[in-house]
């Protein structure tokens, strides 16, 4: 079964976009997964196809329909009812790694591109709709955050990725972000690879990578490091299992 | 004078994509800013043309060269000095609203997109590259990062938003989501838009959006409250004065 993505975009002609090239487009040339715009203007009902309207209580911009978005919103569950249904919007949760698994895992999602000054929020009480931010800044419209979801998820389906890179190992996934990489060549600029790395010591390495994860997370993110030391001290065994893990 | 973008990747093809339709693709028309993608693999110098190699110390995947990336990133210092210089990375500093804003005064951007499991690490110790995340999520490669970075910097160069929508009232301008949107029809499947939009006065109407604002930030994004409200405990006359400009 492919994963199938569909959007309902007012601009259509931006995906597959990025992702029909490199991994993604592999993919997608494949069958691993089905891209599906949707246009949102199709299910307008004058006869300017409007989807937007002046904001309720004044203000600059335009805010998309409730009615036209419900419509649209209607027939991608007709067609796909057991695929989540996200809408990008800054006000959303913020997407995670393990968001995007949970979605990776499922037979696809439905994905709401507002535009303008947003979306009516009636929409949001009416219909089973997840509001997801990719991160906290403005983007034009929900096109690019919604290729970021897609590219995040495409990567996990089976058969995407090779069997070496799993992503066990990478950011996130231990709640740390990922060490640092070296490769050859062993001198570059007068920089050395770390000593430790060049040792064949393979106990030795896993401990400095997990000792470096951890202090580029402290320093780097003290908001992720609290979360991670927060999991640890609720679940010590966890916590020690995992590090053994990493270590063997 | 044009933004200038530049994109250092292993697939150019990728740019502009979605930015070459819509508002930036508006903009990439007039010459608002302009899109200079450079393919890494043309600072290999072997026969092989490569740009990667094994991870000392063992592990899955590959590690980009740092001798070929700095010579590719020298050639763009040299291309665009006065330009900053980031690489989309999952260890990065989050991007965010301000540093979207920071970018887009600038004269462009050099944007290194980093593939495989990561860049050698003493690329970024002998070059002044600044790691920028999207999120705490993992994409296949820094391409489709470096597209909502400029897509956030793009839609705030001059010329590119009409002048009512000058992005002031958005989301995390004032550290706080953006309270809620309607529009018509008034009444949508026996749900009406709140009675205080359709007042007219817009005193009360200001003082509702705030509040909302605040309400959706509290519980949607305790972290981003967090921050807000030591904003204002840090100084309680600017808060006020913003409060007040909310109002009038």
């Amino acid at each position: 079964m492919s994963f199938a993505a569909r959007i309902l975009t007012l601009y259509p002609e931006m995906f597959p976009g990025p992702l029909g090239v490199s991994l993604a487009g592999r993919a997608l040339a494949q069958g691993i997964w089905t891209c599906d715009p949707v246009q949102i203007r199709d299910f307008a009902t004058d006869r300017h196809k409007s989807v937007d309207d002046t904001p309720a209580g004044g203000g600059a911009g335009m805010v998309m329909r409730a009615d036209v978005l419900a419509r649209a919103v209607d027939h991608a569950l007709a067609a796909q009812p057991d695929a989540p249904l996200v809408a990008m919007t800054p006000r959303g949760e913020p997407l995670t790694q393990m968001l995007v698994r949970e979605i990776a895992a499922g037979p696809g999602v439905t994905i709401l591109c507002g535009r303008f000054e947003g979306i009516d929020e009636r929409l949001f009480e009416a219909r089973p709709i997840r509001q997801v931010s990719v991160g906290d800044y403005i983007l034009s419209g929900g096109e690019t955050a919604a290729i970021v979801l897609l590219d995040a998820c495409i990567r996990l389906l089976p058969g995407v990725m090779g069997a070496a890179s799993s992503g066990d190992e990478e950011s996130f996934e231990s709640g740390l972000l990922e060490y640092p990489h070296y490769t050859r060549p062993n001198e570059w600029e007068g920089r050395m690879i770390p000593q430790v790395l060049r040792s064949g010591d393979h106990a030795k390495i896993a401990a400095w990578r997990q000792a470096m994860a951890q202090d580029h997370t402290r320093s780097r993110r003290p908001d992720l490091w609290e979360r991670h030391r927060d999991v640890r001290d609720q679940s010590p065994s966890d916590a020690q299992r995992k590090m053994k893990d990493k270590r063997t």
